[in-house]
């Protein structure tokens, strides 16, 4: 599939050498996963694009007009990833901002990660990252484009497709994957990664909490609480409810809690 | 001055919209001043370049090339800042980086900061700044793209033209100033920040630290240090050795080993 990209609108595939993007990671993203011509999600991404601008100062974008844009990126795919981004633009002087900036937006159709179904029924199998995610209760849980600890973490698995990288942050606790959240059950409870100090703010964990308010725990979960657990799963929005079979010496079977995540999931998406 | 780039080392001014510069951060970058055509420590530059390539595992420029190219962009300026921007190029699936990169090189042509004599001459006023600097001990040192945490720093500043923002890391320690690297004198004795789990190394500070080794020691700077200092004094390549005057309630004048360094720095630069 080539790539269909609009740039504030128009076809184009080049953005200013002079984007703040660019210099300084300075904007926010989401890939969002659409299935004939319906985003998944929709306003879940939208809601944590705009805790992005608001932690950031950047104007919050027309989110019909965003709509409108995936959508025609989108055109004629069956299943797809749609990715946008928007930075604060050009100018400034130096690291500091403008004081009304120019947002650009880039928003770009890709194929889906290959094997999508099969991770989803049989399982992926964990590697446990080197690389660490610092501690930035600042920047946390927002989608910004300062990714190169996830890109070293990724970079770790080079040679073992697969795999997926388990990440922890420098005091040790277990975050996240490199793609997705991590959810827990142990001795019947299911937990999840506290993350208000690091770490990506999923758009499918956040309907997780809403919806298992009253039996899911946030934890600062160590990997002696992983080799406890029962059942591990890691869900993102394009990727869905997927278990977690091993790490290391571990493993874990899907269980029950699992496939009631799976249903919970497939009739969400459905329903919306 | 209207700014002049070169892309891959041709005329352009835009760059792809896939390049994961933009999508990640994925890079490094210099900015280096030049007068009269010629750079200003353009090894200390070349140094720290090919560090930050070698952590990010990106392949190492020819140094030769990218001379030629910040030449070309230079053209015609008698005093200018020259920016290098080297990124992973495009490729890869999602985080992971492609098994072989094609980097993108932007080098690009700037007006200097403005009232530099003016500040080398009479010094600066600091203004503490709220946002942290996290600690990242794997991407320390290193200028690479991920500068999130300095924009919002500098975006502190704004309305308050001629104050520099002073940071500290996570745990309160002092950093830097927004833009130039700190030193101190306590009680006669030369200090800086030791940036073992964050900042950026600067070039002139890597000097010093070179040539008054006997006598600069390295220490976890707290603000009570700060208050104890006769002398305190900002290092840049760009700005060169710049007095700190205030910091709120606190006052300190240029002294004697200020006034040393900005000798040795001048007499280095012209002797280059």
């Amino acid at each position: 599939m080539t790539a269909s990209i609009l740039i504030n609108g128009e076809l184009s595939d080049v953005v200013p050498a002079g984007d703040r993007g660019l210099a300084y990671g300075d904007g926010v993203f989401e890939t969002l996963r659409f299935t004939a011509g319906q985003p998944h999600l929709w306003q879940g991404h939208m809601d944590r694009l705009q805790r992005g601008c608001e932690r950031l100062a950047l104007p919050v974008p027309d989110q019909a007009q965003l709509l409108r844009e995936a959508r025609t990126v989108a055109t004629g795919e069956r299943d797809c990833v749609v990715k946008i981004i928007l930075t604060r633009g050009s100018g400034g002087r130096g690291y500091a901002p403008p004081s009304t900036p120019q947002p650009n937006r880039v928003v770009s159709c890709h194929a889906l990660p290959s094997g999508l179904e099969g991770d989803a029924r049989r399982g992926v199998h964990g590697r446990l990252c080197e690389q660490r995610i610092a501690l930035q209760p600042s920047l946390r849980g927002i989608k910004h484009l300062n990714r190169l600890e996830y890109v070293l973490a990724a970079a770790e698995l080079a040679g073992e497709p697969g795999q997926v990288g388990i990440v922890r942050n420098t005091e040790d606790f277990v975050i996240s994957s490199v793609h997705a959240n991590l959810f827990l059950v142990v001795n019947g409870q299911l937990l999840t990664p506290r993350m208000d100090r690091c770490g990506v703010h999923g758009v499918l964990r956040a309907l997780l909490l809403r919806d298992f308010k009253n039996r899911l725990e946030l934890r600062r979960v160590t990997l002696d609480l992983m080799a406890a657990a029962s059942e591990i799963f890691l869900v993102s929005s394009v990727r869905g409810v997927v278990p977690l079979r091993s790490l290391g010496d571990w493993h874990w079977d899907p269980g029950p809690v699992t496939r009631d995540m799976q249903q919970w999931h497939r009739e969400m998406v459905q329903s919306a």
